[in-house]
């Protein structure tokens, strides 16, 4: 056998299965006649590769896993049956011999460009047609045990980087400079190189490390925190910012094992922490500690974000919750997975039970205009008795001499 | 003045001005009455930020440059006037009272994902629309003085880069290792963070490094060499597979300075290069040496790519050269800008005439099968007279000892 090269683990064949099943339910509840699965996640999460080709889900019937190439690499990767094809205009002819084509399909519409919509209708032959992603991100809102353990995996790259990063902040240390240490570590985890975020325009730097007043700009992002980045090219991130006595130091970190995304947050200081930042970082505290005692399977999303803005009113502090003036958001958390932006959102907006097996990364951060953010985020996985957390590493701001 | 926390040059007003009047003179010669620039890349070249909003460009008269979020951040980041808007439902009344709406909308249909088109035609308000994409891509392609000298800066991480790999790679080091050293080694240098592919389930890591079967493995990719990776969630890239004496060991990374990318590879090996990968080595080196003695504005692609197939030809290496089998891609190199798969392609497929103020990269690299790979890439800019190097690293392997 040849060296280890690989760190992952496999998912098996019933899992992914049961996973086509249960689209297959949502998509009779929604009225769609078959399926097709063109990204590369939703791919990923129905075939565990994602080698290129497509998947098409009738109703009734198996699933037709098409690969185009590379069909070996898709072999060695998916315990599902494949079909090679020379080139996806086969396809057509393949579904007609089925009986599969006529009927609604359902496509990934909030990630399917135009044009490729325009080949998808020509290649694989329908006319009507319904979203797909909807059905898709509920189904994968809540994880399988095989995916909780993913999770942890990925959330043991985080508790490392965190221990780590006592050892790299320090005065005069830039944002960059701190990231680049860090991301190093984590990437010598075996995190695999990138973290993924759902939509046009959405991309994700692995880790952002701010110092000060670059936590307090504002950003085109629906984040509480974005940093200034090097460059308009790249608005957020780390920048060259040094740091700086009494400061707090966020850092934001995306594990990553085998596709999972984990997404945690701590404050450093270097001596003690300044004043000003003191009872926003205590109010931080209290939302976390309550959420870690209130949070559970069956909990309105509402009530767990409507519990932090009170104790954040309790405190006066309403006005930097989450971001000050255009820059506040309205989420206190959100889902996390195979990207980043998964559901739940947790908001008052709009109601949404937690439920068992959910993963939520809770947020509760305070952006003091001009001056910096402090800022908390666990991971926690939704249990009927309450919330599991995924990774290891104390919550509470490191101080370092 | 507050410490320095960028790193980038700003465009002026007059380019930005001057790249969309190319724009309106496209749109004439495609009949399109009224562009919307929506993706984030093509927005930053035309306006020079990405902060959320769009950009609606009438064929007469001046630009629309609508703004959501942050409007504050957008106006420190591009010199072009902002219209601020609370939400993008405001654009539709705003066009109507300037006799905007009508006639054909210019869309970035490539990426633009059905949702959204879907959306902006209720919002912008348009029946009948064409793909804007295919101008702005041939806009691109050629680069104004001011891209060259940030492709040159973004050419300077890589020479530091490799550099650096000299002191990094050794036997038994993981490529995993290597790549988090150096890509480390590049963030400290002020590298964006990511590296931008145009297109859906286009992504890209900033570096990979193959030492050995690991450069020879089928992908799903359009690249001759794809690597191994950690997990099939991101099938490519640097695995957990060492580096032994002999083997040639490729770093492919890509810098990126303000938005603009180089992409080059290099070839180190520790004590001497096992006999097999010899000729093959020489025979890219042949190639790479052809190009910038023959390649130059006015030369067709296709002959580019023709000289470069029949150098391995003779050297009876064609079922090598670009991949192995099913692996096989038919270019010898692409364009690199804003992203790392711009045009021109160099390939023997069709016409494509090298312009003054092209960026491509070269990349002649040979796949043995189960045993390894080889390559060098280079990033040429386009002259009257012949091509330019953009990084001052030389090219030829590097012995370790």
């Amino acid at each position: 056998m040849r060296e280890q090269i690989w760190a992952f683990d496999q998912v098996s064949k019933e899992e992914l299965l049961k996973r086509i099943d249960s689209l297959k339910d949502s998509m009779v509840k929604n009225q769609i006649d078959f399926g097709v699965l063109f990204e590369n996640v939703d791919k990923f999460y129905f075939t565990a590769t994602i080698q290129k080709g497509m998947v098409v889900v009738p109703v009734a019937g198996a699933p037709l896993f098409f690969v185009e190439k590379s069909i070996e690499r898709a072999r060695m990767e998916s315990p599902l049956d494949i079909i090679p094809i020379g080139s996806d205009k086969e396809i057509r002819s393949i579904l007609e011999g089925r009986g599969i084509l006529g009927g609604v399909a359902g496509l990934e519409l909030d990630v399917l460009p135009v044009s490729v919509f325009e080949r998808l209708k020509r290649i694989v032959g329908f006319s009507r047609y319904a979203d797909l992603s909807p059905p898709i991100r509920q189904l994968r809102m809540v994880k399988s045990p095989f995916e909780l353990t993913q999770i942890r995996k990925s959330g043991q790259m985080i508790t490392q980087v965190f221990e780590a990063a006592k050892e790299v902040v320090r005065e005069g240390a830039r944002e960059i400079d701190i990231d680049a240490a860090l991301v190093a570590r984590g990437r010598k985890l075996g995190h695999q190189g990138v973290l993924r975020m759902r939509g046009i325009n959405q991309e994700m730097v692995l880790m952002t490390v701010q110092s000060g007043f670059t936590g307090a700009m504002f950003s085109y992002g629906d984040v509480p925190i974005a940093g200034a980045g090097v460059t308009p090219a790249v608005p957020g991130g780390s920048s060259l910012k040094r740091v700086e006595r009494g400061i707090p130091v966020t850092i934001d970190y995306g594990g990553a094992y085998n596709g999972y995304i984990t997404d945690e947050t701590r404050i450093l200081v270097v001596g003690e922490l300044n004043e000003r930042f003191k009872k926003p970082y205590d109010c931080a505290k209290e939302i976390i500690e309550d959420v870690m005692s209130n949070a559970r399977a069956g909990v309105d999303c509402r009530d767990v974000y409507s519990r932090a803005y009170r104790t954040a009113e309790k405190a006066g502090l309403t006005s930097y919750f989450m971001g000050h003036g255009k820059g506040q958001v309205s989420f206190l958390g959100h889902g996390v997975g195979l990207e980043i932006n998964e559901l739940p959102v947790i908001t008052g907006r709009h109601e949404q039970i937690l439920q068992e097996g959910m993963v939520v990364a809770i947020e509760p951060k305070f952006i003091l205009p001009g001056e910096g953010a402090v800022g908390i985020e666990l991971d926690f996985i939704i249990r009927k008795g309450g919330v599991e957390r995924v990774t290891d590493y104390p919550f509470e701001i490191v101080s370092l001499p």
